[in-house]
């Protein structure tokens, strides 16, 4: 029989829990209780087949942990382990604007251990040299990453999904997930999973999870034995494509939108492998809600990553985000909305009021406007309407969003062409991204490797995209983590980065201080953050040459101070003489 | 002496009236009002300017109508005109969405007064052969008109400005105002447009002004002699350009803007020639107000068009669309906010929620974001990021705005390439244009000569975008009044546009009906508009070859019905077969 989830704690803020029980026929099984101080077994729930039960238990303040024991008049028998929650949980903090997250493929980062790269049961076993095959990574390479991340100044790791997806081919980006509640065999187990959490904050490096509540692998058991028959959208059918999704996410906010445009957006298939999960069916959407919190408390997360947000039922959304944050207020959630526009992008951020009254808890959303923007910003001649301008309107779109700064902000990721890639190669423009997402407002995210100047110049494929991370696998001459092999330009994009994290991690400025930027003029990009009487400016010149540049227009930023210090160079700099920015730079002077 | 305005009317919302004199050392004076009951002077506002004073009056609603009289102790004597107001001229209702309003530059349209082609006292004489010099139409042009544009199906004409541009060049545009007060000289006068306003009446149509808020023409007197020094913004300078606007519009809504960066946007000059207002100044806000209501009062205006509008200071704006809208409450003005950003361009409407809480109670602004989208859709391939889903995605943004239905929707204007010359001067992409224009939701707003396909190619100069109507000057061999000389192609688009027109006139479905559209496919774009028992579909088939389009998906707006009659071609239609769609072509379907 299987049990999910396989345990629950004492002391939750939600009292009910849902406990799945699946064997076949025990539908006819008359589960009874027995007797336990604070808990009790409210009703079963049954459904249209009988391999499925639901026990509605309820758990209330009293109860202490234990295992509960479950008997049927035919003599079954199971036991129930309740546990005590870590000390703070409720309470613990989720990643912030403060923090930068670091995103790993962990199949592509690191193959520390390498008896998993194959595990008896999986289908599909590594083939390190096929670009959508398994390549070995694990979680044991993310532990033995760690010290190398810190000293990066990474602060949080947000790992595609490690779940098992156990399906025939291409398994190894996580996102077909067969097990909602096991880790996969060949990235380690559940206890390693909690391993790589601890030591992470050990090293004050938190870990987010990358969660996806729209769809599952087609190998799941739920596809030939449905808990329900409404389980799966489009009564479980892909029809050759017909119940593809439409990925016109706009039908969710149109006022004009046709119920047919609704329906094929929302309820239709990402691709066949991934069947669409309905999600107003009552007890999949409390499985998917106990499934999150179950991990939180597991692993001891520091915040979530919500794949393709939008392409789930709204209403469970909503019921989802206010579910989880109620029981952590202080969480955080980010939602991949993949949208440039930001009135899309906005209208799921938790304290938006939107015009059709909808409500939602989700605390972050990611800020796709600002990734295209800068990279085009970066690329384009300077005009009126081209170059930097469109960094500056796509920040200025911010009046949209209750909360700005709990904007997650990257310049790639793993769905997208690299930054290094998509601006050329060039090492400039490069610093000059990176610095601009590293200073503005926002958490900071940026993808592995892009220390490095990790590059997929020449291919989309996303098996380039997702490269091996140098000093992650046998056989590689070049290894990040020692430094061999590593070019020039690579150790001055990794030595910038460094500087620039580590800073960010303790400046209050970039942590969470006020934004005012100015116009772009003639190539510069210019702004300032400002808080606990620290200062930061940031000047973003794209000019080949170097700008002798007057801040008699950044009096209102600047107030009377007169000295400030590189950040890079900590070269002491008058403010009231005009500055130097040298060529195609980024320059960030420090006031305190 | 210049008194402004000129005469006043008693019965009005607002009691106030503040009257400004203008006169060498007019601020000595002390005038006393001859006793008239129910009016009463409160007080006189001087400025750092001898040579104005402002009366402040409150006009009670027992005040009757006659002539107040003001005495000075020194002898001086003037009357005040208290008017009776037209009977229902607080209840007049604007224009709106069952409206298609046609724009005229009335320069540009017909001559049909050439004796007042150069006028005495005017600085810049006639020029017809000069792309940007006066041609010498006129009010009695638009007069005569009438009865061309009532057949066509126009039920409201927006002009813009007639009022006195004295200017030394480049007048005809008319939004360079040296004087608020008074019709143009060439254009006609104050009389001849109250006669344009009843006559147009007579046959249905209604009169938009076009009113200029943020600027002024450089010859008026007020630059050369300020009613005080604070009237004109930056010092009421333009300093060699470094005073000119940004056009950064998004620094009203930006929360992250600097103030430098808001004053050079709404301080800013548009050019030298039109110096900027500083609306901040009380005396000339109130101005403004009183000048508006004047023209709407003295001309029975069915509705305004602001230009430049978020140019003006936002506080101003507020203030001047709640005293316009407290007067006539069912009136309409429509803001030109020229902005693709749907976010910018909600926020100025009445009804919006804004996250600073900003209120106006403008009740309509200007679609740029369908203009564009709808260009883009008619010279793109389709694909799932081109085409039609440009125009889909456009109006999928309506659900930031308050009221969709009251957006001015249009093609082009006065300030962009003509519709037909930017669809490559092709004709089935023109009618598809319109045809869409016509029939989604919003006031319809078309251009003159669009009906004959008035072309700009191989130019973007505003000279030949305003273009002399056909039949309008002397000299020509194409008449569009007569049809003489018309090609084949132009007649078509006349008869299309007439069709389309006159229905729309007394359709409920395009007047007010709720839309439902429908995810591009194929090609073809498709909605529904239903109201009263009538829906309307709209099939725009943008493919070369006609399609064979089955309804099934329409069964949501279709209900029961199986039976539709084509507009254009009065065929019955059967709609449980699949229909026809004409290469290149809008299909108009009317179900009753």
């Amino acid at each position: 029989m299987s049990v999910s989830p396989q345990n629950w704690w004492v002391g939750m803020q939600n009292e009910a829990l849902q406990v799945m029980l699946h064997e076949p026929n025990i539908a006819k099984k008359q589960w009874q209780l027995t007797p336990y101080n604070g808990v009790k077994l409210i009703s079963i729930s049954k459904t249209d087949n009988p391999n499925y039960a639901f026990l509605n238990l309820k758990i209330t303040s009293q109860a202490k942990p234990g295992d509960l024991v479950f008997t049927s008049p035919t003599g079954e028998r199971f036991e129930y382990p309740l546990h005590t929650r870590s000390s703070n949980s409720a309470k613990r903090k989720g990643f912030n604007s403060q923090d930068t997250l670091y995103l790993i493929n962990p199949d592509r980062f690191v193959n520390g251990d390498s008896s998993n790269d194959t595990a008896a049961g999986m289908l599909e076993a590594a083939d390190p040299k096929s670009k959508g095959g398994r390549h070995g990574g694990d979680l044991q390479g993310v532990i033995n990453a760690l010290p190398y991340l810190n000293d990066l100044g990474v602060t949080q790791l947000w790992l595609t999904p490690a779940l098992e997806n156990n399906m025939p081919s291409y398994s190894y980006h996580g996102y077909a997930i067969t097990d909602f509640y096991n880790i996969d065999p060949r990235m380690g187990s559940n206890e390693l999973y909690q391993e790589l959490s601890n030591k992470a904050q050990q090293q004050g490096i938190g870990l987010v999870m990358d969660f996806v509540l729209n769809h599952f692998g087609s190998e799941h058991v739920w596809m030939s034995d449905k808990p329900t028959s409404d389980w799966i959208n489009f009564n479980g059918e892909f029809a050759n494509g017909k119940h593809a999704t439409s990925h016109a996410r706009q039908t969710i906010q149109d006022p004009h939108a046709s119920q047919f445009d609704i329906r094929q957006f929302s309820d239709g298939w990402f691709v066949e492998t991934m069947p669409d999960l309905n999600q107003r069916q009552p007890l999949l959407a409390t499985y998917l809600i106990q499934n999150t919190i179950w991990w939180i408390e597991y692993a001891n997360l520091s915040g979530i990553r919500v794949d393709t947000y939008s392409y789930s039922d709204k209403a469970f959304l909503a019921n989802w985000t206010k579910a989880i944050m109620s029981e952590y207020p202080a969480f955080n959630i980010v939602g991949e909305e993949w949208t440039t526009n930001p009135a899309i992008a906005s209208y799921w951020q938790a304290g938006k009021n939107n015009s059709d009254g909808y409500t939602s808890s989700l605390p972050s959303v990611m800020d796709f406007s600002l990734q295209e923007a800068l990279i085009q910003a970066l690329n384009e001649d300077e005009s009126w309407n081209t170059g930097w301008v469109k960094v500056y309107q796509s920040l200025a779109n911010d009046f949209l969003y209750p909360n700005p700064n709990n904007l997650l902000v990257f310049a790639d990721n793993h769905d997208m062409s690299r930054v290094y890639t998509e601006l050329k190669q060039n090492l400039n423009k490069t610093k000059m991204a990176m610095t601009m997402l590293l200073t503005t407002r926002g958490i900071a995210q940026m993808y592995y490797g892009t220390e490095v100047l990790l590059d997929n110049t020449g291919s989309n494929d996303h098996g380039d995209i997702r490269i091996d991370f140098p000093g992650g696998f046998a056989g590689q001459t070049v290894n990040a983590f020692t430094g061999k092999g590593l070019t020039n330009a690579q150790r001055d994009m990794h030595q910038t980065l460094r500087t620039l994290l580590n800073f960010r991690k303790q400046s209050p400025a970039l942590g969470y201080g006020k934004l005012t930027h100015f116009s772009p003029q003639q190539g510069i990009y210019s702004y300032a953050r400002i808080a606990d009487e620290q200062i930061v400016l940031v000047f973003l010149n794209k000019n080949k040459q170097a700008k002798n540049w007057s801040l008699e227009y950044m009096q209102e930023v600047l107030k009377l101070h007169t000295t400030a210090t590189n950040l890079f160079t900590k070269q002491q700099i008058n403010l009231t003489d005009a500055i130097t920015l040298a060529p195609m730079s980024a320059t960030v002077l420090v006031i305190e």
